[in-house]
C-alpha cells in the first residue's frame, strides 16, 4: 500500500512535469528594434512567469507606428503556429491613451495580446473572432509597475501573455468579455471587376523588393478559363488612384522560370498574387510601396 | 523491497529531470551584429554545455566598442529577469589585452560575465556589488581554444556563462575572488541644483528618437511642490558644456497627451525623466546624441 | 506484481520525457531579413513538430542571394555545435527550379538541410561528407502546402529539419541516397607560393570591417622560420587580379597590441590569417570586399 501511495505521488510528480512541458509558445512582435533592451526586458518578465515557456520573435523591426505592417506580419505567420499559441503585438502609437488593451481569441484557437488599434484587422478576418476580453490591469499587471505608463509591452502584455501561454491563468481570467469584434483598418478587399481582378498592395517583401497583393489564389484561379503558367497579364499599380506602374507580366510557377532581371507574376507563400523581378527588386525599380492607399488591377492579355 | 528500491531510483531519475529543468536563463549582449555567425557560435558552445539551457538575446546590435551603451542596455534589462540569471556582455575593445575577465555577482543575485572594462558601471550601482571573481581560464575555457586570442566571447564567456547558468559549476568555481568592485565609467550623477535638476543623457531610444535622462522619478517628484501633469519645464541640453537645445516642455502622463509633433516630458520605462515628440524624433529634430558628455538641466516654469 | 507493472509503465513515461528532452538543436539561416514574418512562420512549423525543440538563429540577415556568404557563415558556426545539430540554410535564388533539396550529413555528425546550390561548399570540405540524401517531398512536406512553390524554407526545410532534429524521423527517412558529394563554389584554396602564402578573402567581418583570409594557422605557422609576434608582412590584396591594397603589417597577438587606427595581422576566431585596424575599419578605409574574386598574398619582410 505504501508503495502504491508512493507510486501515486511519483506519478503526480511525473505528470506535473509532463504538463508543465506542454506549454504553448509565446511569439512577440514590436516596433522597438533590436538595438535596444526593451524586448529583452519583456522576455525577462515572461521568463519570470515560467522558465519553461518557449519564447520566440516574430519581428522587432516593424516600421515604428506602422499598424498596418504589423497586422500583415501577424497574418503572414499566425496560421503556421499550433492552436494555443499566444502572440503579443506592441505597435502602439496610442500607448497611455484610452485604447483598450485586449486579448483576442480567434476561432483557430490562437491568442493575440495587445492594444486593439487595428493590429488585429487581418488575423480577425482570416482566423475568425471567437472572443475579445479586456485585460484587467488590476489583476494582470507586473507587480511594482503601477507608475509606468509608457511600457505596457513589458508591464502588462508580456506579463499576461506569458501567464496565458504557460497556463497560469485561463483565458477567462484575462478580464471581462467585450463585444466579439476588433478595430479594423480600411482597405480594398480583393474582388472581381469584369474580366479583371482588383486588390491592394499590403506589403513589400522588403529584403527582395517583391510586391505582394491581397488577391488570393481562389479568386485568381476562378478566372475563366483558369490561368495557365505562361499566360500574360496586364498589371497596373496605383497610388491614391494615380497609375504608378503598367506592364505585361507572365504568370509562372517560380522565379527561375524567367531570365534574370525579368518580371514575373506568381503565387507567393500566402498563395496571393505577387510581382517580382528574378534576382532583382521590382519595388525599387518602379518606385512602389505598400499600404491601404496602394491598389492593383490585373487582367489577362487575350 | 525491490520495488521500493526501484521507486527510489525512479524518483531520483524524475527529480534529476526536474532539477535539470530548473536552469537559469543565459542572456547575451555583444557588438557583433546579427549579419554574422559569431553569436551563433557562442550559442553553440552554450548549448553544448546543456541542451536545456534557456538562451536569450539582449541585443547583438550595440554600437561597436561603445561600452557606455552596453552598460545602459544591461541596466535597462537586468532587473526584469529573475535572480540567478546570467548575463554575458562582450563589448570588448581591449580583447586580448590585460583587462580582467570576471563574473560580477550583484546583491540582487544576477551574474554578469565578461571583461571588466566599464560595462558593469550601471548595474553595479543599481543592483549592488556582492562579489567579483576573476575567471580562471585554465579550468573555464573551451577545450581546443588555447590558440585563439580574439574571441573570448565564444571560447571563455559563453562557456563559463553557460556552465554557471546550468549549474555545472558554482559561482565559487569561476575563479579567485577579487576586490568587490568594478571599473566605473565617469558621468554626471543626477542631482538637485537649487530649483533645477541636472543629469546626463545616457541613451537615445534609437528607434523613436526619444531622449532619456538619468534623472529618476524619486528626484523629480521630490521637487517642491511635487510636479503635476501639465506643469511646464524649461529643458536645456548641453554637449561638452555648450547649449544644444532649449525649450519649454509640458510634463505629461503619456505620448497621446500632446498633439502629434509636439514635445513632451515624461517618465520613461525606467522611471527616469525623458523627452520626446509625439509621433516624431526629438533627437533627430534637434541634433542630439547621448553619452557621458551630454548633460541636461530642467527647471519648472513658474 | 501490479505495482511492478505500474512501475514499468511509469518508468516508460519518465524515460519518454527524458528521451523527448534529448532533442538536438535546430539552427536556421536565411536571407529573409528580420523585418518580416517568414522566419517566424518557419519556426511555427518547427514548433508544431515538437514544442520542446530548441530553435536558434544563425543569421537571417545574409545578403540576398549570396550563397558564398551563407557557406561561410555555416563554416564559422557549425563546428561549435554538438553532433546531431540540424542546420537549415535557405539562400535559394533557384527556388522552384530543378536544384536538389537535400540533407547533407557530415562526418562530424552534423546535418545540413536545404538546396544543394553551393551553400555546403565549406562545411563539406571542413567537416567531411558522410552522406547526401534527397528530400522526398511526398513524405516530408507540410500538409496543405502542395500549391506553394516559392517557400520551401517553410513548407519543406523547416518541416523536415524539425522532424530530424526532434527524432520524429531518422536520417534514412529523409529520402533516397544520392552520391556522397555536393555542389562546390570555386575559389582560391590557401597555398604556399615560394616564400609567400596566397588565398582568398572569403568574408569581411562587417560590423568591424576586419578582412578575413582563408589562410589557416597551420599554413601560416609552417613558414620557416615560424612567425613570431612582431614580425612584419607585406600584404597585397587583389580584386579580379588587380592590386587594391598593399601595405606592411605587423603580426600581433591581439588588437590592443597596436595603437588605435594602426593595422594588424592576426589569427581570427577561426584561426585564419586576418587584417584589421585597431578600433577602425580596414575594409572601409581601403575599399575592400569579399568573395571568390578577392585574393590575397602575404610575405614576410626580411
Amino acid at each position: 500500500m505504501k508503495s502504491l501511495r508512493l507510486l501515486f505521488a511519483l506519478s503526480l510528480l511525473c505528470s506535473t512535469a509532463t504538463f508543465a512541458s506542454a506549454q504553448h509558445a509565446l511569439v512577440i512582435q514590436t516596433d522597438f528594434g533590436t538595438k535596444d533592451g526593451a524586448v529583452a526586458a519583456m522576455k525577462g518578465i515572461a521568463f519570470g512567469v515560467s522558465p519553461k515557456l518557449p519564447i520566440f520573435d516574430l519581428s522587432q523591426d516593424n516600421t515604428p507606428y506602422d499598424i498596418w505592417e504589423g497586422a500583415y506580419r501577424l497574418k503572414q505567420t499566425a496560421a503556421f503556429w499550433p492552436e494555443g499559441t499566444v502572440f503579443i503585438s506592441v505597435i502602439d502609437p496610442g500607448v497611455g491613451t484610452e485604447r483598450a488593451s485586449v486579448v483576442l481569441k480567434t476561432k483557430s484557437g490562437h491568442y493575440f495580446v495587445g492594444p486593439d488599434n487595428g493590429t488585429w484587422t487581418l488575423v480577425a478576418e482570416e482566423l475568425g473572432v471567437a472572443a475579445v476580453r479586456r485585460i484587467d490591469e488590476k489583476t494582470n499587471r507586473r507587480a511594482g509597475s503601477e507608475k509606468s505608463y509608457t511600457f505596457h509591452g513589458r508591464d502588462i502584455y508580456a506579463f499576461v501573455g506569458a501567464r496565458l501561454a504557460a497556463g497560469v491563468i485561463t483565458y477567462e481570467q484575462v478580464g471581462p468579455l467585450l463585444e466579439p469584434k476588433v478595430i479594423s483598418l480600411p482597405y480594398q478587399k480583393p474582388a472581381r471587376d469584369g474580366a479583371a481582378l482588383v486588390g491592394t498592395i499590403p506589403l513589400i517583401d522588403f529584403h527582395y523588393g517583391n510586391v505582394w497583393s491581397n488577391i488570393p489564389d481562389t479568386l485568381f484561379e476562378g478566372l475563366s478559363p483558369a490561368p495557365q503558367f505562361g499566360d500574360k497579364f496586364t498589371v497596373i499599380i496605383f497610388h491614391d488612384g494615380r497609375e504608378k506602374y503598367r506592364g505585361v507580366i507572365p504568370y509562372v510557377r517560380t522565379f527561375g522560370d524567367v531570365k534574370e532581371g525579368e518580371p514575373l507574376l506568381y503565387l507567393n507563400s500566402l498563395l496571393n498574387v505577387a510581382f517580382a523581378l528574378n534576382m532583382g527588386s521590382f519595388s525599387e525599380k518602379h518606385g512602389l510601396a505598400s499600404g491601404g492607399d496602394w491598389t492593383v488591377r490585373i487582367e489577362r492579355v487575350k
